[in-house]
């Protein structure tokens, strides 16, 4: 799927950027990137939940929960990712390398890493690599990091907001790497966001986790969850705002102005899924309960068969009735809804799609469509953003060491 | 994949079986099936958890429930799934008709259907097709009831087993059909197992019990669940063995058959599943409990990467790693094993399959091995048989209305 993104330059007061290449990707694309504030930033992030985490997660986690961050190093082409003790040693190793060079303390340096797993960076390269990016730092260096984080994504991935926050006017960029993979190595979804608004540390937190549930937790492409995925956001208060919290006055458009920008990038994640042709939104209503809800549109999500039917363009809801029906939520067969866009194919229960094949072909062939589900069993609703299951997506992940 | 069969006759004493064309399948090809004992047998089922249950599946549980049945009757082309009130009826008036051809009671006749899903039967075509396959009635019918059942099959499904209970030897038999979808239609697994030994309705239900973990609870196509799924075995005691109860002596050698004949019939259902190059047999050991052993195990079955590195006979575990990470289930990853058949390819959680990589590379390579993942957590262990994520099976399923 082609997004075309008109090259733009995106700048963050208080924020420079930097992206090199150190030889860490074979193709010799960039693949060291370095995001700095001028100074310490408000910091707050989510990580991935997987038991198995890369090790610069183990050590970035960590660091963002005492709520300070300044710098974020990144490197693509090597995840890190079980690595043992030498991959944490190495992880720490790089953001005290960078720290010194910058003049920061140690424990505000966040590592972030994507590419292959299950084998050491090498030493000696990456130390190489650190000591030229802050070589490369500008204002306006946005284009040169992001590059640095892509691994196979397809095109750049960014979003901006701007938000009046009493007199001043503060800026919200983001940048992100898609979940893509490549055999042997591993998806990660890597979304760093800045803001120049003083933002207090509860506030910045309630902004991300109400931007989430319909961005990045709201995003399916194959179901399976990285080791690595990170969500970072900074704030480093150079726009001098009164400080934001959550019962200020500004909040609101604040909350508004990042729910806009990750919701853009993880739309952006979904179109860039690998082998991706289409993306579709699952809306499930009328459920139980928010977790019948998300059972229900999980199964459609991750569904092999719904995957491929969206794929084929395939307007019968039979799969997409099966999968709500093993999804394990509650509900009444019986009373059960399926909509393409606003073509009812579903009608209690009974398929009605015969009688409306064409407009609902026509929904089921577009490249972006809106699957609603609706349970009539109570009052909750959730979305999912999911791409479909493509020949290419087989093609590419087959691919062994391609 | 290919499994050569040797068409051969199965016979059960005591059981008659019929399997024509009425009209259902567009290829003209038979589409009803009939199996019928001489007298009324012990009866045990399992069938779909799905909350949205097929037509027949409703009527047949509910009369299974009472531990008696003789006739089994099978429609292919038509799964009557979805099908409202009309469908019930529908279900109920086929197995009557058969019931009144037949002289037997009308709650001993249990239906089935497997096939398109979301439209009604067309009643005289099935009402014809009742009154034409009790006529073909025969001892020695059991491939063409078994082709009868058939919808995407590429090879029929059977096995026996011979077991000596005392001093008569019994019979068991199964044939299935496998989890192929096309779409818009619908994946259904039916097996029906028929046995001339005396059981009691206890022993029937332990030696079904006793199977089905390492048989059809044990299989992943794509993790979708159907709503037609059907187990049913079938006892009539035609041997005349002294009746088994648990505690008899012959039960575990009977048992030990029943598991035989579902393995069987399970294995070629996974190697028969839709595109599927690769049978993985995926071992779960060292786990702190079955459901966290039977949690990494479907994670690994069902994720796309693990099934697409499958396919591309990868032999680095990153992406089992990842699996079990997210699974759910409690383990320490520093002390995670894996091994592909005997060569161990990640030790104490880190990826060592480069000292080993052609020996790995053979087994990634082979039409069938097996994945064990050692968690170090405990003592339970689990087994999933999975098949690959192919071009092929992405082409078949988005095939809209092939």
């Amino acid at each position: 799927m082609k997004v075309p993104v008109a090259p733009r330059k995106v700048l963050v007061p208080g924020f420079r950027f930097a992206g090199i290449a150190c030889g860490l990707k074979a193709s010799g694309k960039r693949d060291i990137a370095l995001i700095v504030s001028d100074c310490a930033a408000t910091a707050v992030g989510v990580f991935t939940t997987n038991r198995v985490k890369a090790a610069p997660v183990i050590v970035g986690q960590k660091r963002v929960a005492r709520g300070r961050a300044q710098v974020v190093l990144v490197n693509s082409g090597n995840a890190n990712a079980y690595t043992g003790r030498d991959g944490l040693r190495l992880a720490r190793a790089m953001t005290r390398r960078v720290a010194r060079h910058l003049g920061v303390d140690e424990e505000l340096v966040v590592p972030s890493s994507t590419g292959r797993i299950g084998c050491q960076l090498p030493r000696e390269i990456v130390a190489e690599g650190v000591d030229r990016v802050v070589e490369d730092l500008t204002d306006d260096g946005f284009h040169r990091a992001l590059e640095g984080i892509m691994t196979t994504d397809a095109f750049p991935k960014f979003a901006t907001a701007r938000v009046r926050i009493g007199r001043r006017e503060v800026t919200i960029a983001g940048m992100a790497k898609g979940a893509g993979m490549i055999a042997p190595d591993m998806a990660t979804m890597l979304s760093y966001l800045m803001t120049d608004a003083a933002v207090s540390r509860a506030a910045l937190r309630r902004a991300l986790d109400l931007a989430l549930p319909e961005s990045f937790n709201a995003i399916v492409v194959d179901g399976d969850t990285s080791t690595n995925d990170t969500v970072l956001l900074l704030a480093n208060g150079v726009a001098g705002n009164p400080r934001l919290e959550r019962s200020s006055r500004g909040f609101t458009s604040f909350a508004a102005g990042i729910a806009h920008v990750c919701r853009s990038l993880a739309r952006m994640i979904v179109k860039d899924g690998e082998g991706a042709s289409k993306l579709v939104d699952i809306v499930v209503r009328g459920a139980r309960s928010k977790s019948d809800a998300g059972k229900v549109a999980d199964a459609i999500a991750r569904s092999p068969l719904c995957k491929t039917a969206f794929y084929g363009s395939d307007p019968y809801a039979g799969r997409i009735v099966c999968a709500a029906g093993y999804s394990g939520a509650r509900f009444n067969p019986a009373r059960l809804d399926v909509f393409l866009d606003d073509v009812q194919v579903v009608d209690s229960g009974i398929e009605v799609v015969d009688q409306v094949e064409k407009q609902a072909g026509r929904v089921a062939a577009k490249a972006e469509f809106t699957v609603t589900v609706d349970l009539h069993a109570g009052r909750a609703t959730t979305l999912r953003m999911a791409s479909d299951l493509t020949v290419d997506y087989v093609r590419f992940n087959s691919a062994y060491r391609t």
